[in-house]
């Protein structure tokens, strides 16, 4: 008998993050370790009445593509993947963060990676406006990644995802409610003292409408107006490649200095995709209590209480971000020693928890 | 390190069979059990500068989706399916064949089966005058089906694929040639003796362009003028059912009666699926004397050498043929024993050799 859980996953994307309804058109980007999550979805799409089209995201299969393509062919996009993405109703996206090895990418030449992802950025920008979800199918190699059982690391994701989404939401209004009324948002802490600009901006809750889990406040800022440096201890995985222990240093916006303790090379290399990869993209507050450690993932990562994450690149236009760009790449820090956020001057979290806490 | 027939496979699929050319667009329907040919793929599409999109055609996936769905859900063809499907240069498809569970749509009403199938039609006409080609993967599943070792099923089917197809293509050319000067055409056989028109039609040689393995004179006939009787001895599954034994009788072209020992309903339902179903949409010689055992696999069954297959539904354009339907099932018999091929009277096939052998 499969894991009811899987069944309730796919439950909770297709009625409450994504609202699929009768003839909606839903894309599933999906490899075959997700295979269980699939199946569970098209019961649930065909209980809805969606129409459906499952396409494949295995890394492996990218790889080979992208060590035997030339260059001319890595930076084309064919226009009826463009076509495609536009009809769109839904997009369900349960493979690219559930490989069946996390660094099946890890030695593709970043130059390549850099050519691809610039090609398929107008891919994001066309999902921009629609219903879409990113979430993940635990697999025995994010376990791995998280040093866990694969049947704890069942328990783990499934304790983020399978919970009350509204009160959560709720409770996560009271921030965002503040953030709006704010001109300037400063972040102090280990290495880091930034003042980003969030004047005019619509900060939004993420509370599962496209990750699942979720759990964070978010806002593209000015990416004009950024000064300071900012200083992420915790790893992140991009395009199969890790960054460790990155340092920023912003002026005007641009990102002038980079550094990182690992994957410095990869990571500048991207900050050179396009004019939008040295700007910031998104600042995010990870609010999710329920998960309770780090596991090397970063759509989990970045929702834990106690952190915010930074990305360069792509921004949020649904927060009135400007900012376009093929990447969108979230680094993230632990605020729990010693850091501090401020609106205006005033400290909204301080010494591990929010003042109103 | 993988097995070098699976690179070898995927270079003429995609050099031979559908002359993959810079630029276009390939869609691959496959599944986890093709997996490490979807791999060769790519890299071999990557070193053409090709583009393609993999899409996942997983019965298990099918399945859910057909018990949950409603009838007016299965009936639907999303139209961004057809865009998509009419904006593809080259289709090929790997996995349909290549299920870890050949039994998997075995308890899907029937009824639920033709309201897909038929719903699915206008897509298989949309691919008519695009290059593509069906091929399968060797699993585990298709071995079982042929009492086979995995081992020596992949022995057996790669000694099919892999071979001279251009020097076999001209020795089948002999017999389509005399075909296409025929006007009737009399199978007899036991429990057989049907004579089909030809009259106007263009026999065409199977080489391997839209089948991988292949080796195969076919034609549509004139669907209006089939008269007599057919007993098909060799099992065939369509579908996920199998029908074995079958018995078809035809008057003006239209089966008047059938019976089958196993899947008498299953067929019945099927040839209920629009008015096409019933009548002839091609009639097969095989030729591959290299495939020497059958499998169960009618993609390799219909091949080999010393036996016809007939097809009930959807006809080839190519060859002429003029019916239209959801449906194509072929159902195979052996001629060893006692078989005939008449051209206008005259013996083309007995006693187990073509003529002029």
């Amino acid at each position: 008998m499969a894991d009811p859980r899987v069944a309730e996953h796919a439950r909770i994307l297709v009625n409450y993050s994504c609202k699929v309804k009768r003839n909606d058109f839903v894309v599933i980007s999906a490899n075959s370790e997700s295979h269980e999550l699939v199946v569970a979805l098209a019961t649930e799409l065909g209980r809805v009445g969606a129409q459906f089209l499952v396409v494949d995201s295995d890394d492996r299969v990218s790889r080979a593509y992208a060590l035997s393509a030339d260059d001319e062919t890595l930076s084309a996009l064919p226009p009826q993947l463009v076509n495609l993405f536009k009809e769109v109703d839904v997009y369900i996206d349960v493979g690219s963060l559930s490989s069946p090895n996390t660094q099946e990418m890890s030695d593709v030449p970043t130059q390549k990676l850099q050519l691809s992802a610039r090609a398929r950025g107008p891919l994001a920008q066309v999902m921009g406006g629609k219903r879409w979800n990113l979430t993940l199918h635990p697999t025995r190699a994010l376990a791995q990644e998280a040093k866990m059982s694969y049947d704890a690391y069942c328990d783990f994701v499934y304790s983020a995802i399978l919970r009350d989404w509204l009160k959560f939401e709720s409770e996560m209004q009271v921030l965002a409610d503040k953030m709006r009324l704010a001109k300037k948002v400063r972040v102090v802490g280990k290495g880091t003292d930034i003042t980003l600009s969030v004047e005019g901006r619509r900060p939004k809750v993420s509370a599962g409408d496209h990750n699942m889990p979720s759990g964070e406040v978010f806002v593209s800022p000015v990416d004009t107006d950024v000064e300071g440096e900012v200083y992420f201890d915790l790893p992140v995985l991009y395009l199969g490649h890790e960054i460790k222990g990155a340092r920023l240093k912003f002026r005007d916006g641009v990102v002038v200095e980079s550094r990182a303790d690992e994957g410095e090379e990869f990571l500048k290399g991207m900050l050179e995709v396009d004019d939008g990869a040295k700007r910031l993209g998104e600042l995010g507050i990870g609010m999710n209590r329920g998960i309770d450690r780090f596991t090397r993932n970063t759509l989990l990562d970045e929702k834990m209480g106690d952190t915010i994450h930074m990305a360069v690149g792509r921004a949020y236009e649904e927060t009135g971000g400007t900012n376009r760009s093929a990447i969108h790449i979230d680094m993230i820090k632990s605020m729990k020693e010693g850091g501090a956020i401020h609106f205006d001057g005033v400290p909204v979290y301080e010494k591990g928890k929010f003042v109103w806490e």
